[in-house]
Formats: structure tokens, C-alpha cells, sequence
């Protein structure tokens, strides 16, 4: 586990906890109608919270040697623990955002289906040690995709780390082979 | 400025171009025919390449009490120096990304236009002193607005800072009234 590059005291879990529940702005209907909409933009731009949301993560993700962030949120996140584990941050990308050749992995959605990929030349993912990270555990379907896609390069995934889970999707139950961490589970 | 967080030593804006040049992935022809596109995935994934690259931007950055990431790529670097500054991260996002209310500003593409957006309510940008920060600065008309959309909303912008700037597509004169950094000109 890397040391704390922080001069503040090291938060707890708690404190992060609460961070978020303090500054999430909730939405209703937004995409679309009956879906509640968690923005975090706000939890992120707090310099308090995003300090004491990553020495959380950092706690836990403390052997990985790389940090995946899905786009686009999870690279906010995904990026500050990166820095604060001394560890690089590969964006997983969602598909036609990077240039050929690249390895992905395709996922069912609702209605449809979503592609995520990340470069297939320049990052060695082989025998990388990965901490995935994004804003929030909805369905769990994104996480698990991403997941499948590092571990088929050749990665190993030590763990899944949100900021905030959706408890009644049951986005849980998809990553059950992965150590999760949630900071605030609504 | 900000103490240096690193264990390691301080390294130089040097150290940090010369990283850039080395994992930069180079892709003719993408996203359309006649473009040359520069992806920095393997660069932000670098452990060493990653914490050079913010070390060299904090340094440039250090009165800055809000870093603005712009979506998507923005996001990766702007995190990162945000941690290493202690300050917080705005994330800048692409039109429909966020529930209303938004505060947006629109700018012209070679054809049509594009809208950026941030929250209008849980961020108080008034009197806030941002730095701004994108990979890649190739015509400057989303460092522009987000710069404008910025100051629309209070804040000051101290500056912007980009990894790679493409000097055929004179960025820079788009950006004249504002402190501009790049870690490697092409």
C-alpha cells in the first residue's frame, strides 16, 4: 500500500461516506423518464471530498499496479487514485473513441448492446495487477464488461471500487467473483 | 505552489516531454480520412510517464483552487494535478451529459456547432481561480469555451495546459489572453 501523499490526517471510510451523500445532486427523470440520476460533479470538484473519496479507494486498492477508469466519470476518479498509488491510468474507452488496433469486449444492454475497448498496442496488460474504478454501481454491467475485458488481456482484477451503489439494481450480484467496494450504498 | 507529493524526485518539464514523444500512439487517418490522431492512452497508463506529466503541470498550476477537466481525455490529467494541488476537479462535460440545471456554452466546428455544460446549481464558481486542462491542443475552440463558459460563471481562469499541442492548427492564438502550457509541441 502506498503511503499517503496527503498533510491531511487520513480520512475514514466514513468521512468519504458522507462526503457524498452531502454533495451528490440527484435528478429525477433524467436520461429518461422513471430513472433517478446520481451527478457527482459536485463531489469531485469539492477539494475535501475528492481527497477523502481517493484516500478511501487508496486503502483498499492498495497492491494494484494500475488503475482502470471507465469513461467517462470513472476517469476522475479513476485518475486520482492512480496518482495516489505512485500507479498509471488506462482509460477504457467506449468503442470508436480510439484508433484501431484495440481489444474489446461487447455487453447487453436493456435494449441493445455496448461496446468498451482500451489499445491493443502501447499498454502490456499482461500480469498487470487492476483496480477498476468508476462513479457509481448501477446494473453492474459496464464493471463486469470491463472486467472481462482486462482479465481476457491477459490482467488480473483485484478489485472494484465505486463511489456510489445503487442497491436495488443488484449490480452486486454481476461482480460476486470480485472484491467490491462501494463508499455509499443508496 | 504546491509541496510535491512524490517520492520521487521533482522531474523536469524535459522528463515529462520526453515521455510524452515516447508512448504517444500516432494513428493516420483517424477519426476521418487526412487527420493524424494522437492517443495518450499509453501515456497516462505509464506509472513514471503519468506522475511526471501532473509534477510538471502542478508546477505551472500552483495558485489554482479548481482544476477543469474537459471530457473525456481531460479528465485523466486534470484529476491528477487536482490531487497533487489539493484542489478540487470540475468535470467540463459534452452537451446531455448532465441534468438540468446547466449552465453551457456553444462553439462552431469546421461543420456545425457543439455545446459544453456544468452543473448551474452545487458548484459555485464565483470568485473561483481554475486551471484548465485538456491532452491535446489542435484548433483550440473547446479550450476556448470552456475558458469563456468558465468566466461566464465567475471564475478566473489562471490557465491552460494541455500534454501535446499540434502547432500546424495554431491553438494557441485562439488562447492568447490566457497563460498556455504544453509539454510537447508536433
Amino acid at each position: 500500500m502506498s503511503t499517503d501523499p496527503s498533510p491531511h490526517a487520513v480520512p475514514s471510510l466514513e468521512s468519504a461516506s458522507a462526503d457524498v451523500a452531502r454533495l451528490t445532486r440527484w435528478a429525477d427523470d433524467f436520461p429518461e423518464p422513471g430513472v433517478r440520476f446520481a451527478d457527482l460533479t459536485p463531489v469531485f470538484a469539492d477539494a475535501k471530498a475528492f481527497r477523502d473519496i481517493v484516500d478511501a479507494l487508496v486503502a483498499i486498492g492498495g497492491d494494484a499496479d494500475l488503475v482502470a477508469g471507465i469513461d467517462a466519470r470513472g476517469f476522475l476518479l479513476g485518475a486520482g487514485v492512480a496518482l495516489a498509488l505512485d500507479a498509471g491510468v488506462l482509460a477504457v474507452r467506449k468503442a470508436g473513441k480510439l484508433p484501431p488496433p484495440v481489444l474489446s469486449q461487447s455487453y447487453d444492454l436493456e435494449y441493445g448492446s455496448a461496446t468498451l475497448e482500451v489499445p491493443a498496442d502501447g499498454v502490456d496488460l499482461r500480469g498487470r495487477r487492476v483496480l477498476v474504478i468508476d462513479d457509481v454501481l448501477a446494473t453492474g454491467g459496464t464493471l463486469r464488461a470491463t472486467a472481462e475485458l482486462l482479465a481476457s488481456a491477459g490482467a488480473t482484477v483485484v478489485g472494484v471500487a465505486v463511489v456510489l451503489e445503487i442497491e436495488a439494481l443488484a449490480g452486486r450480484d454481476r461482480l460476486a467473483e470480485y472484491p467490491l467496494t462501494s463508499l455509499l450504498r443508496v
